[in-house]
């Protein structure tokens, strides 16, 4: 049977991150809120997956179901797909570690959100533009160093060499990596201008899995939805600034 | 062997989700950080774990060290340390709607740490106040009670009762429960005032919890740390307002 992802039509966000893993695993799954009314789908099937009564609703997208589990939590779906899919470590302890480094690409993916909505995400950008541009200074000035020079030291110190985050084969964390690099890129161009010659692993790893034939292809498919100012990775000139 | 727990000293802050779990289970523990410099530990045994090239290091505390395995981030070392403590359902697909569930606690911890913290992690409370003010108010008004109805209903939807969130038997999302009440009723009390007429079931978890015999002690002895206003949640009076 498919699975099942639910999550806002019309932008990336964190849907995002299951749909590489789906797409590289050529796994049968239907984009519910994308899909057309007619057949059952679209926004108004996913409202009432969040408003049921049934245990344990999610408590917002993305989440997954698999026959009757309901799987919330973007690193949660990830942790749950990611043996099924072929695309977690086979050793137990890895697959601790590989959670630990996605909860921390979640912890980025926040920042990076809160960089345009750093009062409150039910507020348009234009009612907390100052906040964002103080948020974003510091966000490019600090948080992005220290998030990639991290990741670049994961890279660096894998036993197993630096062409995977985890162990010694392609992970859901790479796939994710290569998103964040993707979307960086999109919001902050200029900050992000000199990524290669900081973090050339981290590069080299997006470069990769760029390249992979399924996630090309997806890449290059309408499935593939541009980056956009609804999304968490969002370009406002304003917020952006150069960094040597 | 004793687990060792890598985290701040002086504040709760998120390695309390993991001390509660390990005083719940009467689990050996070393609360590293806080140890004398003799013994090998305190803050440079910790510094010295963040700055390693061995394979894997964390990215920032609360982390585990289990032998040789390191396991960060709050909500993994939870779902790690789960099933060892038997605070974790037996149902595998159960620990997967435990651990989005603890998520969510996490994403909570986050937005409350972002009340007084909206700008830069790295500044000063003072001079981002204004932001803090305004975020605060948006906390205050729509995103605690958005939590709070959720949880309020995993708890009314459990087929198994409201007395634990997951299944029938207490697991470390019901003691990460307690802490936010306690949390949020420490940083805000006006706007906690009610909680209980509001969300009966989540208060009487948050009260049953605080009963368990194990966590009294805990709570009674001098290794729980006051809050204060360096963790997570923090008591500025100017950032709370009542809520009917």
């Amino acid at each position: 049977m498919a699975y099942e992802l639910y999550y806002w039509d019309g932008l990336q966000g964190r849907g995002e991150f299951v749909r590489l893993a789906l797409e590289e695993a050529q796994a049968p799954y239907v984009d519910v809120a994308r899909g057309e009314k007619k057949e059952g789908l679209g926004i108004g099937a996913m409202m009432g997956e969040l408003e049921s009564d049934d245990p344990y609703p999610p408590f917002a997208p993305p989440f997954l179901k698999d026959g009757d589990l309901i799987v919330p939590q973007t690193a949660n779906i990830l942790f749950y797909l990611g043996p099924k899919l072929k695309l977690a470590p086979r050793d137990e302890d890895q697959r601790i570690v590989a959670n630990g480094l996605q909860l921390t690409i979640a912890d980025l993916v926040t920042e990076a959100h809160d960089t345009h909505h750093p009062i409150a995400s039910g507020l348009y950008y234009e009612d907390q533009k100052d906040a964002a541009k103080a948020r974003s200074a510091d966000f490019i000035a600090h948080r992005i160093p220290k998030f990639m020079r991290y990741f670049e030291r994961v890279l660096a110190q894998n036993p197993d060499g630096p062409r995977q985050m985890v162990g010694n084969a392609l992970t859901y964390v790479d796939l994710s990596m290569f998103q964040i690099v993707e979307g960086l890129r999109y919001a902050f161009p200029k900050a992000t201008k000199h990524f290669a010659d900081h973090y050339p692993h981290v590069v080299a790893l997006h470069d990769a899995v760029a390249k992979r034939p399924n996630i090309a292809a997806y890449l290059a498919s309408e499935r593939r939805l541009p980056f956009n100012d609804t999304g968490i990775f969002r370009h406002y000139p304003e917020l952006d600034r150069a960094v040597r």
